[in-house]
Formats: structure tokens, C-alpha cells, sequence
């Protein structure tokens, strides 16, 4: 059997990512496809270098989704708030890309992203979209909102230290990198022209990036509240997110201590991998994959953690596939590892 | 069914290129794959950046290849010279990714590559294989010789002029500009170092390269002999060629009677793409695909085209599966063109 | 004794060069600089890469022009053909960056440019500024037009043929590969995105470039008119333009004729390089330079040319200080050569 | 007058910085330049992209050097244990770019460098390279240890907070991102070639990097001994070191407090720019110049610091000449600031 899918936003850089790796998924069927920027061309102009693409021509945003499909949202964040609710009252299945659901603090919310929520309801349905959280709620699942591209390079290597976040002393910091796919690429700013990005590195949005208020509240699932610092930079790369996170612990922890810690939370997950050091950790072995690859390393109280991901594989489209799997009771893997 | 294949020099570029490919074609099974820089390591350890990849362990070239299997020789000149002969002679089906048998002119060959052909009755027998122009013979053969990277991206736009090309005056001029995977960038040679790659441009081998004589020849294939020019340049780019083609005609042709021409030769085939200019011809549009791109102008009776393909595609391994494909009755495109 | 300069929009990468060559430079005061983009602010705001910069702050265009100075159009095509006039009428003397005042066919100039020329009177006086073609007519010149970017590599390797130019048989074909800031890379289009340049390349304006004319014309200085195909391409490198130039010839010569011929013409020449073989041409080796590089290789009658130089040296900045100098009886290398 | 200078070891990126930088100062004339690769090669062959260069050839390391002359050693740790002691006894001054004079514990040297330290009494003599640290000390100094490329990046930020230091709780974590040419991207190592670092990023030498030492050392200068916490990455660039560092207060420390000590700190410094957000720090203000950029920001009691500088320049050769102005009575800034 076929599920039905439609995308809100699809001629972008995580639209044109999904519908690649669709491309290899037999369980899906693109049956319509938006796009403000690009409607009334077909798939076959927009992505010229996609070799299957479905027969579709982009509609413009506001046009008729047809019934029973299930809607991804890779739309603006006040498009999902006004869109996700009717969607899901129509029976919708809905997956969305954008900030909109997921922090449950609504005074942050409005905060950060600087408009009122008018939804707040739907927070108590949705799923955050990390698999490695949250497989059995997103099983099945009407409503899932996938994480940012830099959060789940940074919550799961936290997260994934269970009961050792008690010990943590003072802010986790966070400083990642992110290749131009990541941090808005797409957009016609100067900021992201060939001759402001190549040859030239700074950080953006330190300690005022969208990201951090999910990051600090997933990475601190099953436990107590942790304090974060978190600086993203801008790198001269296509795609590709890695990170260098630094904790301090209260008392002694040893490094056969986290090992352990992570052997057992990575046991069973096709997308985890522990490398034997930090330093193997590369953004070239994770570009194109479902990947996350952690190492790490010690000294005295202080943990270091290099963890990587592509922005647009399991940072975007790949996590979106894996989710889209599970809420349709497909192999979470199915059209990620081949065969 | 499926049928078994060996990878010998599996360890590079092309063969990691083709294991991807590969893994989402289930009519192969890789069975033995063979690598002296990284015998006795498995194929995760080598490629980690690749979602599925067969549960093997890389053995030394010279390690037994199992019967009944189809051989891909992804090996130095003078290796493909000594296993070929021997392997056909034991009944496998080769598909040769070097040099050896493309001239068929043995004292050219014996001048570009500088030692002596020793199984050159073999010349009579090799398909060359670019299915475009020599499919009928590359279905179900039992040898094929695979192009140089460069030479599809060179061969094809003029081949496909048909019998334009007895129009032709004085030498063929072809600019070629490759990115460092084609170029030979696995190699340790300082020369590809990234300090004297990235933000530099350069010709090499100007009419010395030794992809020109099987340019020259296959070029011409149903016409008589053309003059070339060929100079290649190294680009600070990964993968991609891109060749600019300059045709000089006796007599006057016209547009319109290329473009005729054009879609005449290109009719029907999935991975030649005739663009309506040739500035939408890009190397991001090419890049991992199996698709030749073309486009052309003209100014008085001189023909200016634009080509562009992956030289790890259509200019190698998505080549090669394109001719495995041929040779065992297979969809020509299966496992390059999705679902 | 110093010279008074005034940079009419020196608010971009040609205006920043400049100011980096004069740097080193004592014998030019800088008492005047305009930019429409930037103005109001100071040179050290808008440059803080740069070392030195005189004490001043960026005024409007329409701003006035202070007496006896010297006035660097780095304007626009319109903009230099208002100001131009008058500028020379009040008694200043003038060099131009723009495309206006170097083509000699007025009907040329107004397809080219898709304006009418309203001073081409100007055109009788003007010199247009190679000073390896034309030192001495620059020499205390009032009005020097300074050439295209891509016009010094494309004209010095032809017209340093000499009479050898008058063998030349069919068009002489220009392949030229430019880095970003060459092309255009300061406007904020979509086509200088990161994510358009990088890891891509593709050719554009083929037999349309507005320098096109102006290679026609002045390859030709002292000699017949010569046919020209001229296809620019964009490099993923910042500065640097190669050009690969093919020759054919109706009758024999040798590639010692062209080697004599060369020497002849550069001998004396402090900026322009004739290097052993084509190869060792090198965006690298003329990267922040003034030189011009030249190799050649022939075969039968064709010859192959590879140029390079730097769009910003002796493509803009560089070459428009050799003219300054030269008008103001300086020496030809101060500030270009160190020291 | 001229002071006459020796580079030992001048074949490599930051020789040709140095003769770079030379080539606009008058007050050094370079006498004798060795190299143990390029040797027999005239600097011109060497370096063909330099416009002014002293007319000389490369000798080898172990030829006489001139008396008279300050010695300026861009040798390997080893050579430079040998070489310094002989030199110095000689009457030599001398400044030394490896890192055999920086660190005053024996035992911490022995560890880090693996080889026995014969000449630790020089540790009394040397004096560290850092003007804005140790200047009084280096003019007219006879012996200057010229710092790590890393390690003006990260000791002058930390150390300029003067007695704030004393607050710092926990390690100062310094999160580094290198070019390759500061990383060492001129031996021929494949962990440089362009496939590996091109589109690639990644951590290296955690808590292991031979500089981490000294920036310990030295950022601590007149205070306590504080923590460190040093991850040095590799960035696709050629030039450029941009270095984020965390460091926590044990008590309040506000935003203004910091700027007022940076202010202070800085007052007068020619080559350290306070920039108004740590965001307007990037690379590309600093390459190919002599500033080291500073930007701050805080949240709590955690302050994050982004500095920047070009390995090649503030980070090596034009630290070096800063420092041989000091040592010969010129002005600080000769050759590095125009004019």
C-alpha cells in the first residue's frame, strides 16, 4: 500500500532533500506539492539534477490539499500556525518543519519568535521529532513537529547521557558550525553571497538564536532543567552541521562512566554512532546520510563531545522521512539505508 | 535473479561511488571486492559516509575471484592488461575501467601509455562502452571497456552531430575543466594538495593528455577522422566536468540544423539532456547523476557547446552500471533513475 | 610632491584595491571619495581589512569635486559619460573604469551597450590604458580609459603577436575563467549566492559579453581586424581570470617563431611574465599582482595560449595605478612593485 | 640605516610572509635565506607571485651564516635547540618561531615536545613575542620567542581581562577554527589534500594540541594559574584563526565591567580592535593584516569572547616583524600599517 503525501513549501533545499530520498521509498506518493516562489513550473525545471521526480507541477500555497494525505509543513513558522490546526481537524496527518510547536513555554515562545501563538492547545498533542526521544509517541502519530537543523546535533549527545545530567555544574555550552544548506543559504541576503561566506568565518545570533529555547528544553528530557550557551558560526560549506559541546561536571566522572552511558543509550539505533574519539568525527562522513556520529573525550571533570549531523539529512528531510515512517508504521529506516 | 559481481580496486573514488549506486540496485550482488591500500578492513570502516553497504572485508587484488561472476576492473593500466585476458578466458564478463582497451590503434596506444600492449587481439573483440553510441553491441557483451572521465563529456557532443561532422574544418577545439575527483585527487601528490587547489585554476597536460587519442577516435565514430585540440584544466571544485567545444564548419550550418540534428541524436535517451542555452548548462545540475548535458550557440559558421556530466557518474561508475546493466538484460537504467 | 586623487564610487572592490596599492604609495594623496551605497561613513568602517586608509569619509556622487585633482571614475556606464565631460572641460584629468569610452564604432557601442553615446567626440582624445600597448600616448595623458577585467587577458597574449596576427586563419577563440569578484561579484544577486558558486561552474554571456567588442578591437591595435569568439566562465575562486586562447594559422609557423616573437614583444616589460610552458600558468602566481602570465604550446598549426592575471590587479586597480603613474610622470611600477 | 637579516627556514608560508611584509619596509635587508627543500632555487623561482624580492638563492640550513645579522629561525623545534645557543653565543640577535623557547616547566616542555631540552637556561633569557604582553622587554632584546599561531589568538583575550581573572571559576574553554595554512597545510600529508578538507570540517588534537601549554602559560601572565580547555578544528579556508571562548565568573561580573577592562587594556594598541558585537568579528577583517579583533557578549555569570587574527600575520610573520621593529628601535608598526 501507498500513503499519500502532500508538501506545503516544497521548492526548497529540505523540499528538493525529501523528494530525493522519496525517490528511493516505495511507501510514499507525492500527490501535490506547493511553492510560492515557483508555482506553475514542474518538479522537472525547479530540480534539474533530481533523477526520478514525481509528474507534478507546484501550486501556489493556498490551494486546495486534497483529502486523505498527510500534509508536510516546510512552511514559514506563521503558515504552520495557521495552517496545522485546520489541517489536523480535517484528519490530516501532519509533520511540521517549522519553530511554531515545539516549545511549551508559551511566554518564551512569543519571546523568541516574536508573535502570538494562537494554537497553544496543539502542544499538548504534538510530538517533538527526535525518534531516539520519543519512537513509541511518534508510532502512529497525527502530529509531529521535526526539530531544527542545529537541535538535534545538540540535544541528543546531552540527552543521551540519562541520569548523568544530574552531575552536570553550569551551563552546557554549545558551539556549533553550520555549513550554508543550514543557516539560511537559500535566502537572497548579502550575508550568504559568494564573497561574504567563502574563504571567511564568523559566529551569528550568539546566545539569541531560535534554536537555543528547544535545544534547552529537549536536551533536558527526563531530568532536570540545564542551563545552555549556545553559539552557532556560519561555515564555508554546503551542508553539514557539526558541533563541540563542553560540560563540566559537579563530581567525578569518568570516562568509562560516559562510555557505558552511551553504549546503552545508542544500543539498537540505526542512525547513532559512537566513534572511538572526537577527532573521527567528520561532517564528510555524515554528508548525505541519516547519520549522527558522536565522540568524545576527558579531562578531569570536563567532558568534551563532538557530535555530526547533515543539516538537511537528519537535521531536516532525512529525521522528517524517519518520522513519517514511523507515524505510518514503515521500517523506521525505509528509503535511508539502501535496499 | 541476481547476479553476482567482483570489484577489483574497489578502495577508490569509483568504486565507492559505484557500492552506492549499487545500493539501490537489488539485481547485483557484490560478492568479493578487492583493495592492496585497504585489504582486510571491512567496507563500513573504508566508506563511513554510505548508508548500506555489503557485509564484506576488502582482500588484496591478487586474492582468488570467485566463479560465475561478472568483474569490474577498477585497476591501474598494466593490471587490467594482465587480469583481463585471463579472466575472459575463464569465462567471467569484464567491464574494464582503465585505459587498456579503448585505441585501437596499438602504436598511438603504445605512445601514450608507454609500455607494450601485449594482449591487443583482444582490440577486436572489447565493446567501448558508451551505451549511446553502441548499445546494440554492449547488450549482453562479454567485455567492455569503459570511457576516460573526460572523454564522454568530449565524445558525445561531437559524435551526435551525425553527418554534420564532414562540415567540419581545421581541429576540433575542446576546453575541458574537471574537479579534483576526476583529476586524479585520491592520489597523495602535492599537486592536489588544498593549498594548491582552492582558490587557483590551471591548465595541465595541454594536447599531452592521455584521454585525447580515445577522444579522437570515438569522436569520429561513423565519419571520417577529426582533428583535436584538447586542454584540460583542473577546477577547485569536487566533482563535475564541464567542456566548452569549439566547431569551426567549411560551409554554412545553420542553428536550426544543429538543433535538428540534436534531437535526432538524442532522441529517446533518458540520460542525454539537450538545454535550451548553453549557460543553463552547470555542473550542479549533473553532480551525482548520470545525466550529459548540452547546449550550444553559433556565430557565423563556429558552433560553440556547452557539456557537462559527473565524473564519478556518467563519466564513471554510473557509466559502468549503465553497462553492467546492458550487458545482463537488465533495465538500462536501473539503480540511476529512482524507484 | 604629491598628486591630488578624487575616487568617484570607491565604495566597492575596485575603490578598496586601489586604496591597498596606494597604500604603499606616497606620491598620491587621496582628498576626495564617493559612494552612493556607503556614503557617510568613514573608509575605516567600510574597509576594516585595510591597514591604512586616509582620514576620510565617503561623500555622495553628486557631492563637488574638489580643484586640481585627478578624478578615478569607478562609476557606472551612464554615470562616466555625464561626469567625464565635464570633469575634462573644468581641467581635471581623468582616468575611466567604465566600458564607456573604449569602442571606436559608435554603432557598436550603442547595440553593446543599449545607450546613446552623447560625448563620443571624447573618443578622438581618449587612450585606452594598456600602457604595454599604448605608454606612450598615456604618458602625461588628460583622459585614459582603463580596460575591462577580462580584456588585458585576452588582449596582450594576441596583440603581442605582432605581425604574426596577419597569419592568423578563422576566429581566435578566447575561453576565459573568472573568479566571483571579476564577474560581478558585489551585486547582491541570486546568481552570486553561495550556494549558486560554490561546487558549481558554468559559463555565461557566450558571444554576448559587453567585452567582447573591445578584445575585437585592441588584439587587433597595429594590424588587420581579427575575428573573435569570446565565452566567459564563473570560477568558485575569489579573484584570478585564466584565459585559454586557441590560434589556428593559414600557413606554418613555428613554435620558435611564436617564442621569438614573444621576447621581442615583452622584453623590457616589468609586469608582463613569459613562463616556460602553459602549465605553469597559475591563478596563484598573479593572485594581488600586477603581472600578466603567458605559456604557449603549439601543434601543426594551432597554437594554444593560456593567460592569467588578477581581475582586481592588472584587470582594474593595478593597471589603472601603471596608468597614474605614467600620467603623472612616476614611475610606471611605484606601488606595484614594492619597495 | 639598514639592519641586515638571516631567515633560516624561509622556504615556507610564513618566509614568503615575512619577504611579503619586507617588501615594504625599508629599515631590514634580507642577507641570507635557507632552505632545506628549495634549496639552489632563487627566491624569485620560489615565490613567483611576490612582486619585490631580494635578488638571492636559497642556501642550504647548515651554510655559514653572516656575522652582523639578526637571525630570524623558521626551523623545526630540533634545529631551532641547536641552533639558537650557537647563535646567541655568537652575538646573533635572534627570534625564534618554533616552539622550543615558550614554556618555562621543564617537564611540561619534555612531555609535550618528546625530546630532551639541552638549553633550558635560555628560558631565563627569552623573552615571549607578544608586544601588548611583553613589550618593554622586547625592545632591544636580544632573544624573542615568537608565538604559536594559535596562541596569540587565545592568550591575548583572556589575558587583557587583567585582574577579572581572578574570578574565573572552572577551565577557560577556547573553541579554535584554523585555516590550513596555520594547521600545517603545507606538508604533503593526505589529512591536507583537497578531497579531505574541501567541504569537510573537523576537530583535531583535542586537549592534545602542542600550543595549549603555552596559551596556559601565558594567559595567566600576571596572575594565578588558571584551567584550559583547547579544541582546535580545521576549517576549508587558506588564511585565518577565529577563536570562541567560554569562560565562567565565580561571582557578578557585568557586561561593563568587561568592556571597561578591554578598553583599558587596549588603550593605545595599534593592532588590537574592539569590535561593538562579537559577531562583527570575522575572518575576513584580518586576513592578510596584523589585527587581532575582539568582540564580548554575556548572559549570567558566563562571558563569551570571539577573537580573531590571520595565522599568517598577527599569528607568525607579522608578529615577527612587529617584534624586530621592537628589537631594533623602529617604529612598532613599520611595514605592517602603510605609509
Amino acid at each position: 500500500m501507498t500513503e499519500k503525501l502532500a508538501i506545503i513549501g516544497g521548492g526548497g533545499l529540505t523540499g528538493r532533500e525529501l523528494l530525493k530520498l522519496l525517490s528511493h521509498h516505495d511507501g510514499f506518493e507525492i500527490i501535490h506539492i506547493t511553492s510560492n516562489q515557483v508555482n506553475g513550473k514542474t518538479l522537472r525545471e525547479v530540480f534539474p539534477s533530481e533523477a526520478y521526480l514525481p509528474n507534478l507541477t507546484f501550486a501556489k500555497h493556498d490551494s486546495e490539499i486534497p483529502k486523505d494525505c498527510t500534509v508536510v509543513l516546510a512552511t514559514p513558522n506563521e503558515a504552520s500556525l495557521d495552517m496545522a490546526p485546520k489541517l489536523l481537524k480535517k484528519g490530516h496527518r501532519v509533520i511540521d518543519l517549522s519553530g511554531t510547536f515545539r516549545l511549551h513555554d508559551k511566554a518564551k515562545f512569543e519571546a523568541v519568535y516574536k508573535f502570538q501563538h494562537t494554537a497553544f492547545d496543539l502542544m499538548e498533542q504534538v510530538v517533538f521529532g527526535i525518534p531516539e526521544l520519543f519512537r513509541l509517541k511518534i508510532k502512529g502519530a497525527k502530529f509531529v513537529s521535526n526539530p531544527g537543523c542545529f537541535s538535534t546535533s545538540a540535544i541528543l549527545p546531552v540527552a543521551l547521557l540519562g541520569d548523568l545530567r544530574k552531575k552536570i555544574a553550569g551551563p552546557v555550552i554549545i558551539d556549533s558550525k553550520s555549513g550554508v544548506s543550514g543557516a539560511g543559504g537559500r535566502t537572497e541576503e548579502i550575508t550568504f553571497a559568494f564573497t561574504h561566506v567563502y574563504e571567511n568565518f564568523r559566529a551569528y545570533k550568539i546566545l539569541s538564536h531560535q534554536h537555543e529555547p528547544e535545544i534547552s528544553e529537549y536536551m533536558a528530557t527526563g531530568s532536570e532543567p540545564l542551563e545552555l550557551i549556545f553559539t552557532p558560526h556560519l561555515l564555508p560549506v554546503y551542508r553539514g552541521i557539526l558541533s563541540t559541546i563542553y560540560i563540566n561536571f559537579k563530581e567525578d566522572v569518568s570516562e568509562s562512566e560516559i562510555l557505558t552511558q552511551y553504549q546503552k543509550s545508542m544500543a539498537g539505533e540505526t542512525f547513532l554512532r559512537l566513534l572511538p574519539t572526537p577527532e573521527a568525527v567528520e561532517l564528510r562522513n555524515v554528508q548525505n546520510t541519516n547519520f549522527l556520529d558522536i565522540g568524545f573525550r576527558m579531562r578531569g571533570n570536563t567532558l568534551v563531545i563532538v557530535s555530526a549531523l547533515d543539516n538537511l539529512g537528519k537535521g531536516a528531510a532525512g529525521q522528517a522521512l524517519q518520522n513519517l515512517n514511523l507515524m505510518h508504521g514503515y521500517d523506521e529506516g525505509k528509503g535511508l539505508v539502501g535496499r
